[in-house]
């Protein structure tokens, strides 16, 4: 049997000692766990980007890959940890909409609330539930323990911004992510943009720019040129052919954008 | 048996090759080791947060891995490399008080210098210690051969900045890491606190702040405003619910904090 | 037998999903790879540091090692992929110079284009081939499938900046790469910087510098003050003894170096 997989997704940055810790604690559970890291840049309590980078890229994996989803702003407070299954895929986080994507993707899912702490650190720290609980619960998960072991059925939470909504004859989305590329990604998948826009013609708006009809791929514009094209996960990206568009446009992370039928 | 994990910790940062010619090079020596990055964003030559960054994660990592420690300002001079043993752990790399906090903080340990040429690459280059003697001597030391065999018993350096001192009335500290989130960490153990504070009130001057009081996590403050905690590997830290503490209170590494009874 | 390894290099940045991404495709046909990042922070579109990143590290992995190279800004171009195997490693990535230091430095070598389908990712979008084309191949080498099955024999490209030229009794390189430190790395080797000095001694101009003379390593000079060494890869160096000779001296990838016989 291979060794099982479990990614990380935090925003603790790469400058400390946090990654490590939870990798230590996984390994101690699992030591036979091969880690994968996503991104640990995350902006800080940013829960919003947390859930579009985990959902760009889980459906990578294969199959019977444990993720692990640390975007915590509330330790220490009220909220409930979770562990997620879909069909292929289990998850583990703080239930704090971290898996909103998820759960708007997924046809179908069981979720639990963690409470049994026999598989919880035997030290539970008030500020580190990544180390103390959700690494230790990954890597039970990894070790074949069922997910109903781990607590309580429950409804996870799911936040409001994975769907756009149509108004005065427009659909008005969202910026969800900045990429390392300066490409501006949106909540408009193309499932919804084309049930908008059908055959016709669209413009869209944000920040200072207006753009008109879709490209292929980037190269399908002079260099520096703003474009719209639908990215690799599916989603209504604004890009500028080898340029920043977040920059040269002046688009951020929860602005809004404007789409009209041409 | 469960492949040998090794950690690294360096200052080589992520945007060069060198993080990956110690991987390369461990891997060459011991093809079944596992390696864990702790970090590689070490400030550059700063071994007083490389040794805290050390002592903060080694303990979450199952007994019987080996560490490599790498901020090495000194490459090329007289300095000599080093290996630690203690009960459950082995550390190696250069002899500059990286391993300061290992030491002040477990009961027993062996030492020994890096000298028997056998354990090191065959060509070893003027500047690139990690690769050619560090990495190779923590790869065999995976592969079993004994700390012994590397070199000459030896007493390891120690650097002061481990200990807080008590003067007039007040107790000294001295931060010695900012992190990511801007959470300032001190050298003051809870340890040390309690056996200054006992179950008296106190405070905390450090930058432009004075805090009164203690917290159980960040999300017992309002949004934005400081607090001291305890942190999760046991040290006094400043922060701010949810803000950058190092930034809004103008604090640093190197920084004096003084606590007060009140 | 040992679980392969696939070695990383990109301009992906490590804030997004693309790099896990790839992971999970390279994952999804060979479970067993073993995985190891050089790096993901090459300057955006970068072939050249991207190169010679490449260049400095893979000869520090066992052989048998896959290198997995993607710095692509014409992704969906014309541009083709590309497997290239030498004596001891193999490569995959587009074919638009980014293996230049590799056909420079190697004896001997078999390319071919990436052509064959069979070994894709199923769906193949526009803009991330990185993910749904070089991915999947590299990790089918891994998986034991020969070179000439993935399509046919080519000539790969090769960029000119691998070369330094000699005119009017001076030896004109090209600054390649600024690492972490601020070391300035140049495309002159030591063999050619050998066979132009030979026992004459001679100076290095780049940006605002002059330097006389070679040292052995960084501590050989005084804090701060200029010195060119021959560096861990074997190229000629700028530096600054634990100061950032790039931003201290005003040195840019791209500036060209003078090397005059004294």
């Amino acid at each position: 049997m291979e060794s099982p997989i479990i990614t990380l997704l935090t925003d603790f940055g790469l400058q400390d000692g946090y990654v490590a810790s939870l990798k230590g604690s996984l390994l101690t559970v699992c030591p036979a766990a091969r880690l994968i890291d996503i991104t640990h840049l995350v902006p800080a309590h940013d829960i919003r980007a947390g859930a579009y980078l985990l959902k760009s890229t889980y459906r990578d994996f294969p199959a019977g890959t444990i993720h692990l989803a640390v975007v915590d702003p509330g330790v220490g407070s009220e909220r409930l940890g979770i562990a997620l299954k879909t069909p292929d895929h289990c998850f583990v986080g703080p239930d704090n909409g971290i898996f909103s994507w998820v759960l708007h993707d997924e046809p179908a899912w069981n979720a639990f609330s963690l409470t049994e702490k026999a598989y919880w650190r035997t030290a539970v720290s008030n500020t580190f539930h990544g180390r103390d609980i959700f690494a230790p619960v990954a890597a039970h998960l990894a070790l074949g323990i069922p997910l109903q072991a781990l607590g309580q059925p429950c409804a996870p939470l799911a936040r409001p911004w994975t769907e756009p909504r149509q108004e005065n004859e427009a659909l008005w989305g969202e910026v969800i992510h900045i990429d390392h590329f300066g490409n501006v990604i949106t909540n408009v998948t193309f499932t919804v943009l084309k049930a908008f826009a059908g055959s016709s013609g669209f413009t869209v708006a944000a920040g200072e720019i207006l753009v008109a009809g879709m490209r292929l791929t980037y190269s399908n514009q002079a260099a520096g040129e703003p474009l719209t094209l639908i990215g690799s996960t599916g989603h209504l990206e604004i890009a500028a052919n080898q340029g920043n568009a977040a920059s040269l446009y002046g688009i951020r992370t929860g602005d809004v954008l404007r789409i009209q039928r041409s």
